[in-house]
């Protein structure tokens, strides 16, 4: 099926092209059909309203004159929206105070010019805003005279000179700086633009705003691939060119944001919407990017709202704007967004996110949004924050709902999937596991991986990137040479490690091709065994494709009338045609207080583990064999012990390694962290059948110890097959079995 | 001069002595004077109430009638207090609904019989405590249950079969332990006593209280000597006989309480209080074990002043216990306790802390106390906290005074001291200076060390004690053998460690003798130099005495007009008649980011560093040789940059070394922490001039990074002397020269 509409308006040509087996890979007809009813009508109301010349009220990109008005009279009334006004404020009044300096770009992120540059955009937007609440003239001025100066600049430059990155920019390091430079750059233009004259006006978007927009869409062949791809680079780079063209009334800017530099749908800011988020909001490449991207997605989003209610933008595809919002909500412990992928600690009220749940209650009036622009304790300075923060102070706030929920991952849900797990009795108990898509560029060979919170800590970690961002010395601030070799090998993560390889064998282009697949649901207080509160289970047959290797892991969360604490049985299962080594690292943060095989450090030399992979950057701290069929470890973190508990097989060959991350690591990029390696060698076939449990209470202030032992004591594999694992536990009362298998995962969740 | 009272009333013999050259060694003959003063009238007045035969209404320790029935009249108006009281009721009601468990003593501590005795002591003195104020018979029931199966074990108990003190108790490990036990113990017979029948008392008193009280007075050879020593296990020892005397009404055990068990006033609680503090209430094993002293020492003195106000036990020695509390809060940093000596990481929120401040609150109403009950968040139950929290209630709280304090060590303030310096502008930024003596068997080689606090965290670290307080499986909760062989070892200290070797060689009987001197006073706002806002300084000639090593230290807080925060300018000069290797070690919290020397870690393999002393628990990271005169680094913790500027001479040869902690100790007994030692070879003479300063700004949220570089960029000694060095400083826009004299520290603070 193809259709093409071409439309031709006072030169300006809107191309429409809808192929269902290429545009829409992977689409299902009937979405595709759905899809045509929801465009088509757009695409002629577009080519309409665009042929009638609207005239554009300034500012009309986040805020308006309304808001700003609203703005204006709201001040002293909602103290923590004064506050990000007064931060606004100060911000511009510092940047007034100094003579304007916009230097020939020289640094790496971190550096001079590159966070010169940065604080320009910021001073130029916060200054442009205060124009717009406060009439004064002065900050007009001032953004006018530093537009001049980069009008000035920018058509002298060329590629910028610290090389270092595959998609340079002229003004900063990257291109994707550029594009954020812009976005900023084009709202504090929209702010002005009233006050300009309109030779001035000219001046600065011939001169400089068409041509950054220009430079970032099409300056380069690396720009114009980034500008056309299905990633967060892109979202950038096409919100910066929209909303500039949005700013300057330049429809083809528009039209190459939301279709793509060719206009035809094939890329662009909508064909995101699209392929960048599964049906249920996840973002491929994992919670720590959707905080970045979810800012140009919901900023653009505004502006497109704003300028062309009629795209509807908020509702398309189901509303996956705002499902993208609260799954990125979902995917945060008190308020820090985990830890997957290439992702750094950060909370949720970073500025995007901020932003982003500002617009996304503005769009929406989802009461439960307020509750965490409650705790962000910040607000954008739009039609949006003013918005949000009245209504907070109108009493509307409700408790967000933090849910255990499976997201399926892939444009069309077939890709794996994420799953939370919290506990409904310990509301601090949370489990992510992981198995999705490679998740483009930033993704980790993790399949199967999982991480555990407990007790405001992260307990079974995530290393997360290997990167300083921002800080100059460290490689400039970019992702240091230590993430490719450590942070996104397997065994840096709480996953099986088959013959101390990759899975992929660290290779992006195979591990693009594959996914796990999720076993029916994730099931919640809905089992037919006794105990399991939660359950989910994915399979991957394709990160040991040659080796034939299957992994299934089956995560439940367990709560006991016996036991004080949730905790979570794990049962990892690998098999082969052939013998195999199999290692499960279990990255923990906290002290190794106890164990039940002699856990002697080495103490006179360190060796690295022996391989790569990861491998190589890990310190070899001690290693034993093991001679019973279970092996486990307690640490305390905070008031509370937890212990691991895995079922191994001596007989085969069973070794435990302690290991702590730092080898191979000459520029000392890495943090210093340590880790429990089981492994199994000589089996074609291995259950790992773990307890993971936080157990009882260490009160310094009472100086009070108890439960320092695990209340499950052993695991044990009574049998397993492809579908189906009976464990038993033995408690310090009873032994229970529990059943799991992949039958319960067929009810919804 | 020698002063004997004797006097006999009724069979009691009340012996004191009073002898200027050996009970009150060191005291000045002024002191001496004051001191009889004080306590001749006392003397007289307690063989005169004591011979009335003043009878005693129960309970009278801690809490009292009129306080129970405030208590439960206060219920519902001050929801922190009932929260403790709830906390208590709670802890009483578990007790009451299981079988008395009083098992026959087996573990040390962490260990189930341990914690047993533990909670049985918690369960009854809170089961006392609600009888007293709800008057259900069935709590004072289970209290005397409890005290007749102890009264059952205890007379078939000898020494605990878990061997691992030099003072082993028989219920407990250790002795300490045993006191503890009493004390709680007697304060839940206190308060149930006018309850129990008269020949259920006598049994109890008989056969339990007065075994253990005269077990710890005298039951051992070493129990004797604990009991009679200047040391907080003597505090605890004496406040449990004592309290035991007052409940019981056994003058006998209070007397030997007060005054030693000769009775003689050369031991005994009333002399702790002059030889374990300072003039100004410093603890001379510092505030780790202030923080423990203080509990009994603070229980005690209420009982004292309940039962025998004419001994004005909180005004003796001008106030000196309640200087003492205010000391322990001086001596904290956001509420953690500062960590010197054998220190864990405590807050002020610890029930022995609350229990202090509450009484002292009681003894004083000192309001600024009062701020610091609210932040501690609960209260002890007794007439000191149902006061303290009246008077939150009552709005008379006012902020507590953290102030800029030099403490001198010693009964007479004449071995060394510590100083606080608080910056006025960044209230968050801290620098603890140790100059004192070696504090008992708690204390550590570290002459002249430091520590610094700033944003929140220690960012210049004391690594404290290597211990794990009641983790079982961690040495038994006691000091590992890491905290001798490492913790205690000056390397594991900010200060100067002499060819490889410790201050004293290590050797506690010779440390004991030696300590510091501070040079002048702590002076703050009133230096003749600008940029100066505080100064101290403190030599040493006695930690390398063989050597003929002179020490001396200056550290300077630090404020100029280009210099975002303040920081410390750190003058260490070493002097001797030969060459030695002099090292500094700085233990830094943060991840090193910079460095004006190649920091290349080695990646292969690690060995420990050369030496004993501490050195051989050093993994080596990467050492180089330094080639310029200035040595720094940056690390970044939190939101901000940190940098050490250090003065080496490349041409005698120096050297820098990233280490780690957690070699040679198999039993994972250390934390994995960073340092970084400089080191001057062949050198009689050298300064180690440091700047340590904060700078710039990481901000995760705004992804802004500012001042990743620091803004001193090098520093030079100009001229040094025994008595003044100067420096000068190179910043971004200036050059300073500042002068660090003894002059400058002549006058007062």
């Amino acid at each position: 099926m193809s259709l093409f509409f071409i439309i031709i308006c006072e030169d300006k040509k809107i191309f429409v092209s809808l192929q269902s087996d290429n545009w829409l890979t992977n689409f299902k007809k009937a979405e595709t059909m759905k899809y045509l009813q929801s465009v088509l009508p757009i695409a002629f109301l577009l080519v309409f309203s665009n042929c009638q010349h609207r005239p554009t009220l300034h500012p009309c990109l986040s805020l308006t004159p309304e808001a700003a008005q609203q703005i204006a009279q709201s001040h002293g009334k909602y103290p923590v929206f004064d506050a990000s006004f007064e931060y606004a404020r100060r911000t511009a009044d510092e940047a007034l105070a100094k003579p304007i300096d916009v230097p020939v770009p020289k640094h790496a992120a971190g550096g001079y010019t590159h966070e010169q540059h940065k604080n320009n955009y910021y001073a130029m937007y916060y200054a442009g805003i205060m124009y717009q609440v406060t009439g004064e003239e002065r900050y007009a001025a001032f953004v006018r005279d530093m537009l001049l100066e980069y009008a000035h600049l920018y058509p002298t430059l060329g590629e910028h000179p610290y090389k270092g990155s595959p998609v340079p920019g002229q003004l900063f390091w990257q291109t994707l700086n550029e594009s954020v430079w812009l976005l900023h750059t084009a709202m504090a233009y929209d702010c002005v633009y009233e006050y300009l004259d309109a030779d001035v006006r000219t001046h600065i978007e011939n001169d400089l705003l068409f041509r950054v927009a220009a430079f970032v869409e099409n300056g380069t062949e690396a720009n114009y691939a980034t500008f056309n791809r299905m990633h967060n680079h892109a979202t950038w780079a096409n919100a910066a060119v929209g909303m500039t063209g949005y700013a300057t009334g330049n429809r083809d800017l528009v039209d190459k944001a939301l279709y793509g530099s060719e206009k035809d749908g094939k890329s662009g800011f909508l064909l995101q919407l699209e392929e960048l988020f599964s049906p249920e909001g996840y973002f491929t490449e994992g919670a720590y990017y959707l905080r970045y991207a979810i800012w140009p997605f919901m900023l653009f989003a505004q502006t497109i709202e704003l300028n062309e209610p009629e795209l509807h933008i908020f509702e398309r595809r189901d509303g996956i704007l705002l499902k993208a919002v609260n799954a990125l909500l979902q995917q945060s412990y008190n308020g820090e967004i985990i830890r997957a992928n290439d992702a750094l600690k950060k909370t949720f009220s970073t500025q995007e996110i901020v932003a982003a749940v500002d617009i996304a209650y503005w769009a929406s009036h989802d009461p439960q949004l307020l509750s965490i622009a409650q705790q962000q304790g910040s607000f954008v300075l739009s039609s949006a924050g003013i918005t949000t923060a009245k209504a907070i102070a109108a009493g509307k706030a409700e408790p967000f709902k933090y849910q255990s929920v499976l997201y399926h991952d892939g444009a069309n849900g077939e890709n794996g999937g994420l799953a939370i797990i919290r506990s409904s009795k310990a509301s601090d108990f949370m489990l992510v596991f992981k198995a999705t898509s490679h998740g483009l560029s930033h993704g980790h060979y993790d399949k199967l991986t999982c991480s555990l919170y407990d007790n405001g800590h992260e307990i079974l970690t995530d290393y997360g990137a290997a990167r300083f961002l921002n800080i100059e010395s460290k490689s400039g601030g970019r992702y240091t040479h230590e993430n490719d070799s450590y942070a996104m090998q397997t065994v840096a993560h709480n996953t099986a490690v088959v013959d101390c390889k990759s899975h992929f064998g660290g290779d992006y282009d195979t591990s693009m091709k594959y996914s796990p697949t999720i076993i029916g649901n994730l099931v919640v207080n809905d089992s037919k065994q006794p105990y399991i509160t939660a359950i989910v289970s994915a399979t991957d047959t394709t990160a040991y494709l040659d080796k034939h290797v299957r992994m299934k892991r089956t995560m439940a969360l367990i709560e006991t009338e016996e036991t004080e604490f949730p905790f979570i049985l794990d049962v990892f299962r690998l098999t082969a045609p052939d013998c195999h080594t199999y290692d499960l690292p279990v990255h923990y943060n906290g002290h190794l207080i106890n164990s039940s095989f002699p856990a002697k450090k080495n103490g006179t030399v360190l060796y690295p583990m022996t391989g790569n992979y990861g491998y190589q950057h890990l310190w070899n701290e001690g290693e034993t064999t093991l001679t019973t069929g279970n092996a486990w470890f307690t640490i305390l973190q905070d008031d509370r012990f937890y212990s691991v508990i895995t079922t191994v097989e001596p007989t085969a060959g069973a070794k435990v390694f302690l290991v702590r991350s730092g080898a191979n690591d000459p520029d000392n990029n890495l943090r210093s962290e340590p880790a429990v390696i089981f492994r199994q060698e000589g089996k074609a076939e291995h259950v790992f059948a773990s307890v993971i449990i936080p157990h009882g209470l260490f009160d310094p202030n009472l100086e009070l110890t108890k439960g320092a032992q695990s209340p499950v004591e052993q695991i044990r594999v009574i049998e397993t097959t492809d579908s189906t694992t009976t464990v038993e536990l033995t408690l310090q009362n009873s032994k229970k079995q529990i059943i799991l298998s992949d039958e319960m995962m067929s009810s919804g969740y």
